[in-house]
């Protein structure tokens, strides 16, 4: 391993348990539609939020709308008002870092690593979440890729990272839960690449020997181990 | 004074205390900006972001983009985070009754009173605040601006809502911060208005001999002993 001088981390499922985030946000949403007067079972309810969201992506803004008129409903505020309501206050509820995160990070620091952050998603929408975990202050760099208009796994992803926080990918580690996205894109770049096992990426396979972590990690904290 | 059969309560400054919220989730947002890296002066802010929303209205969506683009900021997507995230946190803490509202609306309901909301703005959000200060289920009626597309002070807005909840408007009582648009579209319906002097516009003077109302409480608590 060469000389590691940066350690960059994906946000979901790394620095926080985002799968359970969205189960969490779901069920209380359909929970609290129900309340207001949705008539649908639970589970029912739940399926069918999940294949809106597959269909339409995570940032879809109208998913209470459509799951209201799959079942019928016409355009009802109470209900959509419920939904919303759940679903923000439990997002902001299960914003929290995993146990160790904020240790670790601190460690890191002390240790003279410069520490960044590689992420996908929207930026503003990125942002809140490290504002949220009360970790905006903590990265020397942040990359988010709406900013660059390029997306993990592409190289350019970590060779910016890497530049912006001042070292060469082969100086870098990359931390992140996705062998596809995370790995493999790390990989080929030159950082050296661990993966967490955590939400429900940890049970993909390497599609190929390119998205092969270099080290597999249960939790945050046994990175410092590794990048003694 | 008629036989009072049903009360109407506006939402605003009537059942909580939205002029304390908004300066509230004005001023956390403009100092979570600066923490995020916006350097300006928090008064400055905050004056600038009254402008923003009394020329754009207080739905507009884009107030904190606006407001970097007059301090001369780029789009930079961590500091808008940061006051769309303070903004949220702080608009949900100060969504609470004021201290007597639920128990002088149960107390209404064991009396016998119908209750009932009339209330302008977007549909959803008037839900929002409602499910949110723990009101879900104590109505009636709702009435909402949007969905019958009528404004207060528009006769029609209290005519509607008397049919909703089965008594004509001369039955029924209105209680509101705003003379010029609870009090006078109340009165010309014929019911029985009561002013709460609540909020930025409780020193609001009548415009005319429409808008003053029957009666005038510092509290909502009073109005049990009006309808005795």
């Amino acid at each position: 391993m060469n000389k590691i001088k940066a350690v960059f981390f994906d946000i979901d499922n790394t620095l926080y348990d985002s799968t359970l985030q969205v189960e969490m946000v779901r069920r209380n949403a359909i929970k609290a539609m129900i309340e207001a007067g949705l008539e649908i079972d639970e589970e029912a309810g739940l399926k069918a939020l999940k294949e809106i969201v597959r269909v339409k992506g995570s940032n879809y803004d109208h998913q209470f709308n459509d799951l209201l008129e799959e079942f019928g409903y016409d355009n009802t505020p109470r209900i959509i008002a419920a939904g919303i309501l759940a679903y923000h206050n439990t997002k902001a509820a299960y914003l929290v870092p995993f146990p160790d995160t904020v240790s670790v990070l601190l460690k890191l620091r002390e240790r003279g690593y410069k520490i960044g952050v590689i992420t996908e998603g929207l930026a503003v929408k990125q942002w809140e979440k490290l504002i949220s975990l009360g970790l905006q202050h903590f990265f020397h760099a942040v990359l988010i890729s709406e900013e660059v208009r390029k997306q993990k796994p592409d190289v350019e992803m970590f060779s910016i990272a890497a530049q912006r926080i001042g070292c060469t990918p082969k100086e870098a580690a990359m931390v992140g839960d996705r062998l596809d996205k995370d790995i493999g894109g790390a990989k080929r770049s030159g950082m050296t690449t661990i993966q967490i096992l955590k939400g429900k990426y940890a049970s993909q396979k390497p599609a190929s020997q390119e998205e092969e972590p270099d080290y597999i990690v249960p939790d945050l904290k046994h990175i410092l181990a590794i990048l003694k």
